[in-house]
């Protein structure tokens, strides 16, 4: 019975994805976490669980493909496959910009702490949202819900321009604050670039499940 | 002869990413030079390109998901298609920083000319070059060229720290060029990022030409 074995193979690639999405979850958070409460043992975590992400991807990108080499998949199991590929490699680019807020807050932190006109912490709940539902999508292959994703993405572009003109603002009136204004607007670029990530797994839901490819009408290029 | 015609298609579908390839760095040059020469113009002609790469970035996806649903490919075959898969998705977001240069250039030359200590023109033809190279190794099918890659980038991941280090340094002493300074670090982290996109094409070629996985190995995330 090999169909049935390579449906369970699915299942395990599946299962495996979505265990790199959490990991990839939690780290972003941890990341935001480390941020806004300055702690550096946080960025130590979001450090090691990058590279748990880098190792799970190539292992995630080897079966997808070895699955591809070998039973030759059609129609929505080819696009599954593909699928998991592509989200493969927008969950990576989430662990890198976890991994750049992080560094952002090593280099903070050295500092002493100071009022910046940013909301990182709603901003980074507002990212981590479009995260989550994009995982809950994959994992119930719910097409509606990812295009649920596509239309939060306004709204952390919004977020993100205007903290990067308040930052600017506060960088020329108070020039000792510039170096961690600038982080923070690297921050706030990490994040809006995280939601690009979610919106980027909605798509590949949304072809997936629908074979429709809905990249570039929806998404607006940065 | 089917197979003769799947060869076909495998050249079809090389010479439609080449035709990307061409313009994705034809587009990343036109970004570095409308920064360096304050060209609203080349800003638009960016814009028009990046709207192309986009729909050149589907149908090259299209093409390579149908070959892989139709002809069903093994070993080397699968592996170049899988490249061309990723090396596809690289090239697209070599556009977007392209299209970020521009926007960042649009806004600096609202203003009037300052001084910065940042040469965007050396890193510009740095990251040209690393292009280049890979769009060759691509090619050719040259591992060793995309080796050379790999050993480019801790070049301009340093040229990059300096450039963040010295503007961040200005902004500090001369809060007036302020808003020009920030936009010339996100110009110059957009060319660090093209950079790896190089890198990443080079590491997609090795995996294609050797059957090896050098991701991560030799890439370090940012």
């Amino acid at each position: 019975m090999p169909r049935i074995h390579f449906h369970q193979q699915l299942v395990e690639l599946k299962d495996k994805l979505l265990t790199m999405a959490a990991l990839a979850q939690q780290t972003m958070e941890a990341a935001v976490e480390a941020y806004v409460q300055r702690n550096a043992a946080l960025c130590q975590y979001v450090r090691e669980n990058e590279t748990a992400i880098n190792t799970q991807h190539l292992e995630v990108d080897e079966m997808a493909c070895d699955l591809l080499a070998k039973e030759q998949p059609m129609a929505i199991d080819l696009r599954f496959i593909l699928a998991v590929i592509k989200i493969n490699g927008d969950l990576e680019r989430v662990g890198d910009q976890a991994m750049s807020i992080a560094l952002r807050t090593l280099a903070t932190i050295e500092e002493e702490p100071v009022d910046l006109p940013v909301d990182i912490f709603t901003m980074g709940g507002y990212a981590a949202r479009m995260i989550r539902t994009s995982i809950q999508a994959l994992l119930d292959g719910d097409a509606p819900l990812a295009e649920s994703i596509l239309d939060m993405d306004d709204e952390i572009d919004r977020m993100n321009r205007v903290a990067h003109g308040e930052l600017i603002r506060i960088i020329q009136e108070k020039s000792e604050v510039a170096s961690q204004a600038l982080q923070a607007i690297i921050v706030s670029r990490n994040l809006e670039r995280i939601a690009d990530h979610a919106c980027n797994i909605a798509a590949d839901v949304i072809f997936w499940v629908r074979g429709a490819d809905v990249r570039h009408q929806l998404i607006t290029a940065e």
